[in-house]
């Protein structure tokens, strides 16, 4: 039977090293698809965590900057930006309910407890038509992020959750995996 | 209530023309993520159809070719990718069966009717440690490009389906949508 | 395609009538195989509706009694039990919030508004280890309903989804339906 | 963190003994609630296994026979007979694809490698209407089974999956559990 590593985190993603809880490659993937990240966009992240969606990010966007505020996080996610090689990710140490410093970005990212306290300065730092993100493992931080979402102006609120479920390809015959992962967190999307 | 477009296609794909079935941002996502496509990549695509994968991944790779064999979809691809401004994607009338003039490619894309028959000719164009991904809506689709695939050789076949689902965060209450998208197609990831 | 009725409403729950948002038998099932309801089993159940909750425990319990304050609701449902010939269900007027007749009950089954101000009758009228369950269709219920079962008492809550989805099978293969219904509620199960 | 077994399994059930793979209440409820199987009900099932399904449908019907072609799987059911004390279900040893005993019967369940070889004995038992169920983990099995049905003159076949996905309620929040079950069989039923 698989793993959850096997199904949820790809062969590329495994020699990357896992401090704080990471945001998984099916996560990743919508935010990517969802906020439509490219080439020339301009991302902030937070908290950097393990740095696993700061590093994906890095290798399609054109800058990312992700703030944390602990030290020992940032250790690790700058151990994972110097195993992939990634000039253009920028890992800073701060608070972005206090401060972004960053101007007419394109994507913010918010992967942090009370996330919802840092709309504010996400929606300064955007850029008109610029996309927040929030992951968020309860429905009560849904609920408050979304409402939150809606005072400060932001617009098109939509919370999802994607599931990946694997399929066993055997000579005996072809079913779901029996066990797997249901839920890492909600995503909510949102553009400026 | 929201509607499966609200839910599953994303503001920046709206204005991109529909015409044979698309891949959609759920699962372009997921192909993104689990193959790690990025800034460097040389990627293969076919069919083409409405060109949402090819223009999605055009926007992160640094170069895309896609292969149709009907003019009348290259010619809906042509205008998503014109409307997208998009100079790193070509798009080539050819059976990727036959033939496909790439070398050292970094993904394979397939979305296909019999798009096992065109492993092998993905398998010679991929570089060492390249990825192939199969989009198959049905369960006989994947057990045979499984098979096919580690009949070729390819390594560490993985058939998944992404599941996307959204909350309703309203006034009376937060619940998941009462309707949705079950199933679009499975996923098949693996590496030369 | 098949529709949700297709799919969520077998052929013998056809011939009922639906009048306000009914029980479907997916959750109706669970009820039954989660409380053990039985030939020795007394139900009682709150709201009415248009009665397939009832009428369906009526078929495998001894003794149910389901309660509405709404009249035109009772009417519906007198159709169904009288269509179904269930001599042992009776359908009382009255709010169990207020109070509940019956003694040494086996089974409650809660679906109607702020359902948790019922739970307090529910704990007097049943037996010793008979169970208690919420049908809930927003977050903040259950979490509110959960809430209350521990106040008062009861033991082992558990709250659920259940989630049926189809598999299409045809000459050209077999695959889930692309579209159908995702929630109608969350159950909550418990036992005093 | 919720096991399988708090969530899939309900207390009535845990006294119960599991030799061979039980067929889970989650689709013991779906099975009474499609097939409306009830107080006047005649069931047949096979194999018996170890008498779950048996047991909760004799809970409920009239009267219940269960084969199986393996006494050590007949002696651990027989246990869960007695342990429910239910009088109306007999336990046979017997090979169903050979031969059903009983006429007019209700509903036929069918839990069995190859259990499409038994469906021409199922259909020759059940009276006009009457339902028959196949548990089948693989999709190529419920593939067979359909077709089967179909060439034999059953109607309304149904292929189905019942998920049921567990909430925890705590004071941090509500969120879905992170790990669970996925798959156990798809369900299948149809009426003569």
């Amino acid at each position: 039977m698989k793993e959850p590593n096997d199904v949820l985190v790809p062969q590329h993603y495994k020699r990357l090293k896992r401090g704080p809880q990471v945001i998984l490659p099916k996560d990743i993937g919508m935010i990517i698809a969802y906020t439509g990240v490219n080439k020339n966009s301009l991302c902030v992240d937070a908290g950097t965590g393990s740095g696993w969606l700061a590093v994906s990010l890095a290798k399609v966007a054109k800058e990312v900057t992700s703030y944390d505020t602990r030290e020992d996080f940032i250790k690790i996610a700058e151990k994972n930006k110097e195993m992939e090689g990634l000039g253009n990710l920028t890992i800073k140490k701060g608070d972005v309910t206090k401060k972004i410093d960053e101007k007419d970005v394109d994507i913010v990212t918010l992967d942090m407890p009370n996330s919802d306290k840092a709309l504010k300065n996400a929606y300064k730092c955007l850029k008109e038509g610029g996309h927040v993100v929030g992951y968020l493992p309860h429905f009560e931080q849904v609920k408050k992020f979304v409402e939150t979402l809606n005072k400060l102006g932001f617009k098109d609120a939509l919370a999802l959750e994607a599931i990946v479920r694997d399929l066993l390809v055997r000579e005996q015959g072809v079913r779901p995996s029996t066990k797997g992962v249901w839920h890492t967190a909600y995503l909510v999307f949102a553009q400026k």
